[in-house]
């Protein structure tokens, strides 16, 4: 049986989206939301000369708060009509009947909806700005520590840790932009009546083409949108849904790549996603610690995955004028995709407020690999004294794949191939010249640190307008 | 903050689903169900060996029941832990510290929710073979009524209104089959311990294989299940999962297949989900039948994309013995997923329950188009008169193209390609061998009765097994 | 055998995608580019101090259009790697080593592919552009036209002809500025290196940051590019394909969603796809219009749906700097989404041309439905002349579904509500009244006529900043 | 313009897939297999009765191999119709107009599509098997290796070498068995007619009702099926095509966690795919071994995501009696997903050839870590030397903490966790006690071994029945 008392929890909403964004989708918030705008059309239409009672404005306003869901849902269980039972309910706590006049139930629904949509979007572009802050602090940090780059998950060149970070926030930032074009541009539906052509709003303005232009003008100013739709259905495009859930897959990105890096990197003990006492290891294993936190953050992205999969099928689908097959969709996937992205975002906040880098470590795996790493600079200063580069070379690859194969079959020998490159006589360079090359880290950092310096610089212009990013602090996880 | 008091409802497990398929996924049910889990092991421990009381057995049998959800979740938000935290909620109870010996936490978990998967599943064959008992039952009604087939959306050639229903319920009886197929072969993970080699298990029995082995058979037999997985990591295959909920989209399409040739025959008034009277029309507009249901069985299709893309992620992204990168997706796709099938399972029950066909309109329509439909015969009896296939068939061609111009330039003119054809003397057939052409719709079954037929007969099989199909009622949906 | 002589033409490029798109993806236009940016990169190193004699770059540039594939692919069979093998023969046929100095890999394929992206995005503005300029004319010429609007695929209230119209082509509009945004905002990944330090490049121009500086600025320049990526590692940000990827699957739903009306109103012989003389039937079924190019759009958009879905599944996937698991999903799903997207918009442009709209049969399904339509306004009119709302509204519903009924069980009957109506007396209007509603169509247009208006205002600003978009014509598909 | 000359070779068949796959599905062997199925249809027909001269059926069969693909494409271009194209192309070749009697176009592409997929699906089993082959080899192989099985990417217990590669082989049986199941089970659409009934063949074998049944069966058992669709529409259900692709999806999986896991592996120096000399090393950076076959396998896996995606778009879209709104999509995405999925796996099957682990390194790893994993075993030894078990956890859990913390930091050190144990007094284990532990390490394979051998017992049973199996050799891959 529907509707049921015995309540199972959303898991999103209810182990990690944050309190504002639950409330923001919970059947409570939500209707509140639906009877303020209710009472706003319904001033707005006493304004244009629709013949209704102060009192009766004043009678809803005075019992708005009053929301009682088990209520509400036993007329539904009635009526089987979503809209139509809460409309009962409100009127029958006003004792009138003047809300939800000339409106479809989309009317109410799909601008409520995107009420619901866009302040999440700005809830989240707010915590994004702090983890775009934190990600800059942690990069300035770590700004020349060199470590080893890696690509195919093996040894290439040096980085810095420093670098590694501003790349993922690099990504973010692309995605922060989005998101900020989206919050400017994101138009509201209004409204517009059952085929959208506006037809019982006309009717009960008295045809007034201007009364009812003044409607749209006062709905659109209370929902606080500075862009309207002007040509719709029973329904606003479901491609608008579509691309803002998409742009919340953007934004879970590059959090995600940072995540499965970290993963990598605690595989190596060179990273920690929780650095705290006490968080090292579990009962059974103490020496373990576990990247739990990064995990779930690629979990929440193949959830976000899901999502837009659920409503890319909604875009490009329209029957005529619409239809409801989008609803029971969009009923799961919308707040699903809130609840996963803030569940996510403070999940990345909690790590980067915890975790740490095992600098020895670094530092270890870098003097294991670095003579592979500068060969290319060997190559280059034996040429420079004169010696043929494809000879060169091959004297070095030679020495390079032999060290290489020795150290996998005795794996505690130390990385020797400076020795033997110094022992070849064919080779121009001495032991001496080739361990200064390896000691001149800098000449590895290249354009590293300057790369850092701009990620750095773009980050503060960006908090400067998010001023709540420096002093947001996530809740705390399970 | 996570783990809220005021909670959101899970909208499918609320708004859709069954209380049965609720009771399956609710914490209550799962929590139920792990500690009688807990029980089997240990249990099955004791017969082997391991030093546990039968009291300490007796004692958890005994609070087994008592499931607080607001203390488990307490003990959570200290712990971190939700596995734990059941642990301990249940060791208190109980006041005994015996389960969970040797095991991990998915050594709990992966077999209860296989146990859950394992037991919707059978839940959902129900529903459906009591779907295929009813299509069967309505293309038997309409075996031979004629009706125009379409393709392109546009009238083709007849068919028979019960093979179209066939025709769906064809596509039905295909994953019906695989699903039969993956009840009689879904393999139980089992107690495999941290990495898969039942060490702690090994430990604790002494090292003696034989008993490991027996008690691997004894949880397989109490969970009761045939087949077991031999050598896994900490979890089991996640493409396992994504098996499963694909199998659910193959039982879902031709039910999303069947609602949107409904919609499609609404549209033009041949058909109505709902016959019953007082359902026809809403208040502003009471001449509509929406199709409310219809649609929202393709909303639940589109949902069930979703889940299986979810899930279709993390196959394929297992690392060395797993993680927990999948724990978080699978919390809500497994449920999601169930939920949305076992909802549209009980919708397409109610539309078989209260759908009708109107069959004046399905006759006009044919009256209207059968002309068309009848040229290929038409053709051929000419031709069997002896007059040239080609020189035939630009005759007819010619009238035919002109006539459908003409109608659909004078609505309400009828279709009078019969008579044209009389007219012209080239062709070599009068009014009245036409019209007899036309009159002997028997010709135009073709195979469509025959087809029924063998669709009856193939469900007839199949309920047989299911007692349930004939009886089951879905619950009143809202 | 891989790299195969006897070639199996990859099927969107062949059958849909246009000649333009085909030359930016194919591998001769792609070697092409990659050739000319070598060159571009080598002339920067040169007039940066990179001992490059000028002969070698005229050498390069002699020789650039001769590629020969099949040479190419022999190099590379026995290489085994792509870049290298179109490395040497580029250097054989000039008879110099000069190019890809300093570069890795990526530092080739990755700023080409963003190229060939964004001049298939320019190419694809460009022909959307046209749609939109069709659109508002086809718009404009049915602005006042009336037809049923449906939702839920049964009549609800009356629309124009060109408001259903200008409603597709708003969704069209919103997904343009998308694209524009991208365009406008699209970054460039550079020359980086292996780990993204632009190690080097550094070392090959001595260690001079300025220098490295001017190489980016010079690349970004010749590659036209206003942005640039800062940090970045072996590899741009794979969600940067997601995004533009998206972008298309946006910029296809309101082209999908206007072919999926079109096919619904070809059910109803409302409109058809191909108006001209000839198209009108197939051979065996000379009656049948069929909608083959709409079904086609749907199906590009699902095509396209399976390739975001490919980039989807990169984004958030990079370990550490990179590597090449994005290799081959990239290889398949950027041309393939280009060709896509491109061979739906010359299909759209078509139907546009061709299409055509049965005015007789939309004011005969209008004047069916219409005194349904209009019960709305026949209530407020009774109301006006005294009668209780609920009472008139009581009445009204009766005879409504009561002709509803009938209408379907006698389905020649014409739609007698306006007689019943006038002629229960418990109602205060009579025939000509309720004639006189009915034939007032005016009434029922509403905001539609505007919504025209401002839809051709938007489109004509656009059109403007795209000359071409007016003469564009399709090339003839198949 | 569309149907080029310049040809853009399809990706994944030109440089991945093998040899067999491409004939099957390039339009040379498509068109091959289209004529014998029309020919095989045209001798059943003379058989039942249809006029047919015998000369005919000769004069097609002489001509069926001359298959001109320009001269294919040039009459499409005209007819717009691409089955009429090839209709005409082979009745012209043979001078005759006697094959496609009383076919729709889907009576002849439906049937060829299916026997493509069938024999694309047998060439993989094929495959498959000789992948099991080997991982049983590899898995026997390294059966008592033991390695530092890992969770959360960090190590957790010893397992072996060869039950990881069981584990992964375990998830390949198992999407194995679902092929088989595939295979077995695969029916057939046949001779069906417009819209299912069977019409066309009807009138053409004068209403008999057994001629056609004969004809069904003469069509099935040419095409090699036991089962047969009963009843369909225009066409079979596209849930099958769905059910098909991702049936290759979960065959992938097993294979893409074994990937994934080797790039990891390689990433810690304990693996390389490829082991042959020469293989070590890039030219630029001599030391690297780059995964790059693994990362292919895991893009393949992501491309057939994105078949699986656009086939599931199709499942449940049905409209009517159907219409070709999925015709390019199957165009796009079966022999996409056959040539993606057949790349994969001569791709692993390469890598089975040459990969190669480092089982020095191996060793060193599980030396570094076996203290820590070996707590477990410690704490249980102690307990039984009296001390209290949760003392015992305290003590041992201090300890661990602390040399996993020192070792982060002194990277260098040896792990000193067993002579820290042991100086600890308040623990009843001695030097040697805790050194014997450690060194019998029969003691942590637990089941590894039998799982192995029960693994290697399974594959066996099926090689048996794929004599090709242990003797197929992959081509030489790109």
């Amino acid at each position: 049986m529907s509707l049921k008392t015995n309540i199972i929890p959303d898991v999103l909403a209810h182990r990690y989206a944050s309190q504002e964004m639950c409330q923001l989708w919970s059947p409570q918030g939500k209707y509140l939301l639906e009877r303020e705008f209710w009472i706003a059309v319904m001033k707005a239409q006493r304004d244009l000369g629709v013949d209704i009672p102060q009192e009766a404005i004043q009678a809803y306003e005075l019992v708005k708060g009053k929301i009682d869901i088990p209520s509400i849902e036993n007329r539904e269980r009635i009526l089987k009509h979503d809209v139509k039972a809460r409309l009962e309910e409100f009127c029958e706590l006003a004792g009138h009947q003047h809300i939800h006049k000339g409106m479809t139930s989309r009317d109410l629904t799909d601008n409520v909806e995107q009420l619901q949509i866009y302040n999440s979007l700005k809830l989240i572009s707010n915590k994004y700005a702090t983890i775009l802050h934190h990600m800059s602090a942690w990069s300035l940090r770590y700004q020349e520590t060199i470590i080893v780059g890696r690509t195919h998950n093996v040894p290439a060149q040096p980085t810095t840790l420093g670098k590694r970070i501003a790349m993922f926030g690099q990504e973010m930032l692309l995605a922060f932009r989005r998101l900020e074009h989206q919050l400017t541009n994101y138009p509201i539906r209004g409204i517009q009546g059952a085929v959208g052509t506006q037809l019982d709003q006309w009717v009960l303005l008295n045809n007034s083409s201007e009364s009812v232009r003044e409607l749209s003008q006062k709905v659109r100013h209370y929902l606080g949108f500075t862009h309207t739709l002007n040509a719709v259905g029973q329904v606003y495009p479901r491609s608008l849904d579509y691309e803002v859930v998409s742009c919340l897959y953007l934004l879970s990105s590059g959090i995600a790549n940072f995540a499965k890096t970290l993963r990598l990197m605690a595989g190596h003990e060179l990273a920690t996603e929780g650095f705290q006492m006490g968080q090292v290891g579990s009962s059974a294993m103490p020496h373990k610690t576990n990247m739990r936190s990064s995990e779930r953050i690629n979990g929440f992205h193949q959830i976000l995955n899901g999502y837009v999969n659920m409503l890319m099928g909604l875009a490009g689908d329209q029957w005529n004028e619409g239809d409801v097959a989008d609803s029971i969709v969009r009923r799961v996937a919308l707040p699903g995709a809130m609840f996963a992205m803030d569940g996510q975002l403070d999940t990345m906040l909690t790590i980067l407020k915890e975790m740490g880098f095992y600098e020895a470590m670094i530092e270890q795996e870098l003097s294991k690999y670095l003579p592979f790493l500068a060969t290319t600079t060997i190559l280059m200063e034996s040429v420079r004294r004169g010696i043929g580069r494809e000879f060169a070379h091959e004297i070095i690859k030679e020495h390079a794949v032999a060290t290489a194969n020795d150290m996998r079959n005795q794996p505690h020998q130390i990385n020797d191939l400076p020795e033997r490159l110094a022992a070849d006589e064919r080779l121009p360079l001495n032991k001496k010249e080739i361990h200064d090359i390896l000691q001149d880290t800098n000449r590895y950092l290249a354009s590293a640190s300057t790369q850092v310096n701009i990620f750095v610089h773009e980050v503060k212009k960006i908090v400067q307008r998010y001023p709540h990013a420096q002093i947001y602090q996530p809740p705390s996880i399970v």
